[in-house]
């Protein structure tokens, strides 16, 4: 079984939110026990709680030796700000965790990879629990804490190291203390709700920015709004052109965005999960 | 008198934007002359015309010994796309030019900066000429071409040296082989559009990856967004909150911005302008 803690680094997620993830747990992984920190459910501002309240919940998850893993329970925007000072203060019981999250909390993640710090996994999130698709997403990381690896994205070869991010989240965190050596890695990116001149723009950051990576794999680019005027390239079209620029190759799509689809990516080497 | 070569790096202006400038030049500034480059007024998906039909145009503009400045018709979005490889193109008539813009042709007034290549300037832009109040920007370009420094921005001392910036402008040119050195600057920023989640977003980048600037001024955040949720700091805030984590003095406002009371920025020491 999984002992699981669960934070939101981000923004809040609801009561129901919480419910609907627990009667998908009681019913199809009863193998799992989850322990919602109460932060989860506040609000100030944006934030689910003020940048030391956000912190302190996570330290109290990561560091308590009676949890395997953390679970950030929603994105939306904020675990940039409390990603530095938390990793700073975790302890040996935080550097045998697993941590998943992905889009907002791809920061942590970084931040978590960068300095070594147990297993940094990109996984959809509690809050996707109350949908019919969104729950699809979450079997996927339940299955895969449960030593079934069902929910790996697809091109994960166990050879090659691996990182998955939001694309503006990888753009924010390029150049900043929270970046991780990417050299040699297959870099998956995908996007949300942003214009393609907007992901054009973020590809040539990174373009100009990363190291030199294994290649890059295209996630999905979803909800993109309309534009006054259109493009003239879509968003393969976009990622081809900027890889082809900055010589990384470009490897394909991955299965990993803001979807149903979105799979399960440990950062680094992923081997096959070991049961706990 | 002033002989301004006009060319569109990003993405295209009208025959009426041109005719609504050259009308006020007509009457206000005979002084000096304007030559719109045909490719201003080209469309090719969301540019004004393809990568090199841009490129090659801005070089006909700044490799050509008849002209005393480059202007930028209008940001939008693409001058990134040609930046690196028309300063490479530059000859010494290039260097020896004024080229004012700003917004998203910001790419080019940095890879010029970075490259000493002539006069970078953060000013008003033709596509502003249409309009009375965009009018009130643009002459205070011309003043400033005139030698009249009232268009200047009120706060820069000559002593110490500056630069103006489109905020996701500046976070995208970060990192990457645009990015001047601006060690000791005063760095301005400016952002139109963008969500407070954003504009915080952008201030993290930036907070996690300048150098030693000598401050930061914070010019216009308008036409931001409603957002589902308040976001709890406005811009001021959230600017004086990442410079105090970053270290970096906040030195107030800056009167640039997409805005009338847009003005002169020139890259450096703002010396007095010799009238040409």
């Amino acid at each position: 079984m999984t002992k699981i803690a669960i934070c939101a680094p981000a923004t809040p997620i609801t009561r129901d939110h919480a419910a609907a993830l627990q009667n998908l747990v009681d019913k199809e992984f009863p193998q799992h026990s989850l322990m919602f920190h109460d932060q989860c459910f506040e609000l100030e501002g944006h934030f689910a709680g003020s940048d030391i309240r956000r912190m302190e919940a996570l330290i109290d998850c990561a560091n308590d030796r009676d949890f395997d893993a953390v679970w950030f329970a929603k994105g939306g925007y904020g675990s940039n700000r409390i990603a530095e000072a938390s990793v700073a203060r975790m302890n040996q019981h935080a550097r045998a965790k697993t941590y998943v999250g992905f889009s907002d909390c791809g920061y942590l993640l970084a931040a978590l990879y960068r300095h070594g710090i147990g297993q940094a996994v990109h996984g959809s999130m509690p809050v996707s629990a109350a949908s019919e698709s969104g729950r699809e997403a979450v079997r996927r990381v339940l299955h895969w804490f449960a030593g079934d690896n069902r929910g790996l994205e697809p091109s994960l070869d166990g050879k090659t190291p691996a990182a998955a991010f939001n694309l503006i989240t990888l753009a924010m965190i390029s150049g900043t203390p929270l970046m991780p050596d990417l050299t040699g890695h297959v870099v998956m990116v995908e996007e949300v709700s942003e214009h393609l001149y907007a992901i054009d723009r973020l590809f040539f950051q990174l373009a100009g920015s990363l190291p030199r990576v294994a290649g890059l794999r295209l996630g999905s680019i979803t909800n993109v709004p309309d534009n006054y005027r259109d493009f003239g390239q879509n968003a393969e079209e976009i990622a081809r052109f900027w890889c082809d620029r900055a010589g990384i190759p470009y490897l394909g799509r991955a299965q990993i965005g803001h979807t149903a689809t979105n799979s399960v990516v440990p950062f680094g080497l992923a081997s096959p999960h070991d049961a706990q």
